[in-house]
């Protein structure tokens, strides 16, 4: 089968969505719970392998994969190949392996995270780092990445190696542009958007285009998916942008204001860039650029933030994206898993968590 | 092509070599330079895929990885895998390009190593993550990596595929067995086999048995020629391991003693420990547990380890292993590159660098 190319969203900024959300969001329900109803059984198949795969003769490669993959998340990634391949009936067990896959580069990519981000939090715990050293975390994420690749070739399909290996490229990619985009103020809406597109919407992307592969669909319908992918990793990405400045740390799991610390530019940051007056530049080139913060810093960079609605912005930009995620799904099949897909992007925007 | 399982030679330790090295081995000549030969043309395609494919739109991608690839270094991995496809009489050029994915691999391994060791030197100059910081080195080492297995989906073979994805996974592990070798003096021979066999030898053995397969060989010959492979790499490494207390520093190309300061388990030094006297037990508890160093030390360690004949005794370990090596290469086409193997594994063990 031909797999489509990967279209560049990057020049279709959503100003005027043409498509809206049409059902109302209930931010209290998450619709991955909705789906788990219906998709239980593979999920815990795909749990199944994550735990078998991550053994191994040198006990601290589970030890540590464990600590990571037993503090939960939210699986989100996984659960795109599972829904996806549901959405397009596919009735194998394929998509449990690969998910798995999906799921295992995410760990290795969150486990050199938070080395490179010197992170000392991660799920609500002490990070992989934080607990056995840089060190294991930077290898114990090669050798999950490479389990990945084992698992890919038992599966067999130099379709999937092609759009898994791509995206781990990607995002590797975004992740070395996101380095050069920290604490620097000159940060474009631009830039921001290549980064998470490499760093989140990718594998968001590669995870539901699995699906489709594995169901054996036309070129049209693996890009059609894998269009609302990207659209669906980066309203993702920009409401966590959000929510790491505007979220009750208590909801969020994780602690508030890492972005801030980091020096981060994000898209709310940089819209409160665009907005800024003489004295807020001044703020934000000591806070980000120079990471010179007090205690009372983060409380008046939100402030700050609020004054210019640069969250309130930051979503609407999420939704538009969410508008044509949806819109990506009108050519699917018209089932119930479509119906959890047109929520889980809208729920993506307005979660709270 | 069914290929062969990977044989155990930890269990075989050759006390007693069954054969011998049968020509001798002008250490001043290196057999790569004879393989050069014949191979200079392939060298200059992977030299060409390796410049080409490391190339990405985040400039910092080729400038960290071209400071690591520029300075050099023996080229040896993908040397094998060009070697191996010339043994087997193969004609096409798919070599090439699986060739620049060992060495991506094998490059990728460096940068995380660097990170690991916190090194600041590679090859004779600054290492990458001393340069960009270690952000930058595990970021592109995974970039570098998934390069790898975007080249191996171009060549479509999922045996490839299965012998790569396997050694990287191998790999790993060995680095991560060797985190907890380090400043441990109860690491056994056997721990120490496992992580080289693991960390090094596991690619050499991967490197020829692609040369194998392209070619087309049977799983008897895909086995023989990896098995070589393996006791290259683990007759290599000990010598490195040597070299690095015993070589002169201006021919090694790398600072001596880097094993030393970091409190590394090798070889000369376990078979140092097996014989040392109690001052001399306090003396390694000191320098390589506690890491409490003067700059008379590394001289003294070098001292203790002449009067044990460890460097001596670790060769001659060396050396069953190549004998081994060359007798796993009897069954192969008896032609000038089998030769030249058989050259190699002797120099890999007698070499001065």
């Amino acid at each position: 089968m031909t797999l489509c190319k990967m279209a560049d969203n990057r020049e279709q900024a959503p100003a005027a969505a043409p498509v809206t959300v049409k059902q109302p969001v209930n931010p209290a329900v998450n619709p991955l719970e909705n789906m788990m109803g219906y998709l239980k059984a593979d999920m815990a198949s795909v749990n199944a392998f994550i735990l078998d795969k991550m053994q191994s003769d040198i006990p601290l490669i589970p030890e540590l994969a464990g600590h990571l993959i037993a503090a939960g998340g939210k699986r989100i990634r996984p659960m795109l190949t599972l829904a996806s391949a549901a959405l397009f009936g596919y009735s194998g067990n394929r998509q449990n392996r690969l998910a798995a896959c999906v799921e295992f580069i995410h760990t290795a990519t969150l486990l050199h995270d938070d080395v490179v981000d010197e992170s000392d939090q991660r799920r609500g715990k002490a990070s992989a780092n934080a607990v056995f050293g840089n060190e294991a975390a930077v290898l114990v994420g090669d050798f999950l990445f490479s389990r990945s690749f084992q698992l890919m070739v038992e599966d067999g399909s130099l379709d999937v190696l092609r759009i898994l290996s791509n995206a781990s490229a990607v995002i590797a990619e975004g992740e070395v542009l996101q380095l050069s985009t920290a604490n620097n103020l000159d940060t474009t809406r631009d830039d921001y958007f290549h980064v998470i597109r490499s760093k989140t919407a990718e594998l968001f992307a590669a995870a539901c285009e699995v699906g489709a592969v594995v169901a054996g669909r036309s070129s049209l319908e693996c890009a059609a998916i894998r269009d609302y992918g990207i659209n669906l990793g980066i309203a993702f990405q920009i409401s966590d942008d959000v929510l790491d400045y505007a979220a009750s740390a208590d909801v969020l799991g994780k602690s508030l204001g890492d972005d801030f610390k980091e020096g981060k530019l994000t898209l709310p940051v940089i819209i409160a860039l665009e907005k800024a007056t003489a004295e807020e530049k001044i703020f934000w080139q000591r806070t980000l650029m120079s990471l010179e913060q007090t205690d009372e810093d983060l409380h008046h960079a939100v402030e700050i933030m609020r004054r210019h609605e640069a969250f309130k912005l930051s979503l609407d930009v999420a939704r538009g994206y969410a508008a044509k995620g949806i819109a990506n799904l009108l050519s699917l099949p018209a089932n119930h898993v479509r119906g959890d897909l047109e929520a889980l992007i809208a729920f993506a925007v307005e979660r709270q968590y």
